[in-house]
């Protein structure tokens, strides 16, 4: 497949022309760039990132899994803005131009694309090592986005889902196991949280998406707050496939194992009884794991009452390096 | 290095806080994504292009050179749209954390940032094989942008700069002999044409940068214009370093060589009188080298006036493979 042909094979499969923001796209893939028209009084929320082969997914990994998670983790980060995805760009790198990889790859792609609305706008499409760059561009109005700053002691710490799933199944996997089918859907098929993104606005005082480890990623939180946090070992909710590890295996994983694209969040402790609701019209679980506090520190309970220390705080590139080399 | 304190370092060298769109970035580095306000009655032009070691630049490239290309080949389509350069990501696979590379590459990216105007608002570093991509995001007003599908035949075909340095260059660093410096700088700190880009509204009808390859790209402009086009070689210009070429090897890297980042454009036969004035104000050379027919037909004739056949179009990736195999 040439070039050129495999940009027109991408875009059939990829394009939705229904998608609510479709209409302001006035130009999209052919040209040197697309022509976007934010709609008046919204503010662009812009992200981007990359998925690399051994990195981000497994050699295993099916292409339709490789293409829904380099757009999931994208919009994963609009859901933690609480934006309104809207548009995306694709740059892919590809060693090779197999048809029906391709083809199951874009599916990949279009299959979340089309559940979250969002539009391919343009993009690039190059030999070379298997990589691909997302920029996902969504909307929201000033002043509403979610930020990780604003977490203030007393506030409840919340996540959604089950942290820790995606993390036991790469387990699996590294082990030659054959993990959990719902694990593995989580590893491979993220689900952006949009629905409860854009539910947590006016509502969540601060919002991430755990992408690096539940711990690691609170932490930015509380670095961005100037705030401290106290997390309950006890209310932490279990993946079902993790129910009966021990808890030795099952806390390092859930704390500290990238790879969740579940929202960590805050909101007003006189919010608490809103989390029902939240959690019913957004289809998502939702619990509450601690509180913010004011010392500065993330502190960690078993359910006993004694503090937990997590072997490490989460996923880091180049974390291994402390002289420039790694 | 950490990968956060490569992201701190980063972010050190290139943000610009004194970018002319820098205060309408409401938030830039340090969140899940950014937040962009493009000012009322503007449209954003996104484009985006990622550069792949042992495709994009040679091995020997230097960190500097790899960061101004990333942005130069953006910022290059924004030029090509008449946009107004304002913000940009950037999604980073580095197989190391050398902080002097790092510091290279960033340094390369800062410089053409600061030259252009425009601010780094986010980005994602990852662990990988080497690959830069960047999305570009530009201003213009709505009906203001230079497109593809705009020549009308009798329109003059212009190009800036002198197509055919670039890939001068890499033949000879391909041949293992010392590139020309100038050429050299084409190929690895190419300029895009902004000034000229933003001076060619309302002036040309259509407009695309070579990055292909000079038929090539002009192909694109006649199939989104329904066009044809004449050019005449004689009318060619010629890097100096190429003038005792013969014509023979001269032409081929000319018309075909990708990389050169220079516009080719149209304009109304009407409006010819103007490019002396718009080379003098964008201080860049533009030369008229042809024109648009209504044939359909892309037509090179040779100083004699006779018929020019191109050994290829222009680069393309995955160009060998007819059956889905390489």
């Amino acid at each position: 497949m040439r070039e050129f042909d495999l940009i027109r094979r991408l875009q059939e499969i990829i394009c939705i022309p229904d998608a609510p923001y479709a209409a302001d796209c006035a130009l999209g893939i052919g040209d040197d760039a697309a022509l976007l028209k934010p709609p008046a009084g919204k503010q662009l929320v812009a992200c981007t990132d990359s998925l690399v082969e051994g990195v981000h997914f497994h050699r295993g990994a099916s292409p339709a899994s490789i293409g829904h998670k380099a757009l999931a983790v994208n919009l994963s980060d609009l859901a933690a803005m609480g934006a309104e995805p809207a548009w995306f760009l694709m740059s892919l790198s590809l060693p090779h131009s197999d048809p029906d990889w391709l083809d199951g790859f874009a599916r990949g792609v279009a299959e979340l694309a089309r559940e979250s609305g969002v539009l391919l706008a343009g993009g690039d499409v190059t030999s070379g090592p298997l990589n691909v760059c997302i920029t996902a561009l969504g909307l929201v109005e000033p002043g509403r986005a979610l930020l990780r700053s604003g977490a203030r002691p007393g506030d409840r710490v919340a996540v959604s889902g089950t942290p820790g799933a995606a993390a036991h199944a790469l387990q699996a996997i590294d082990a030659g196991e054959v993990p959990d089918a719902r694990d593995l859907s989580a590893l491979e098929f993220p689900r952006p949280r949009l629905g409860l993104g854009r539910r947590l606005r006016g509502l969540a005082t601060s919002c991430i998406d755990i992408s690096d480890g539940l711990l690691a990623d609170l932490g930015h939180v509380l670095e961005a707050s100037g705030a401290g946090a106290e997390l309950d070992l006890a209310s932490l909710p279990c993946p079902a496939s993790m129910a009966s590890l021990p808890e030795s295996r099952r806390w390092p994983l859930q704390l500290t194992g990238g790879d969740d694209y579940e929202l960590c969040f805050t909101i007003p402790e006189t919010s608490e009884h809103r989390l029902e609701d939240l959690a019913k019209s957004s289809a998502t679980e939702v619990t509450v794991i601690g509180s913010i506090t004011g010392t500065g520190e993330l502190v960690v309970r078993e359910p006993g009452g004694d503090f937990y220390r997590a072997p490490r705080a989460g996923y880091e590139h180049f974390a291994v390096d402390a002289d420039g080399t790694q």
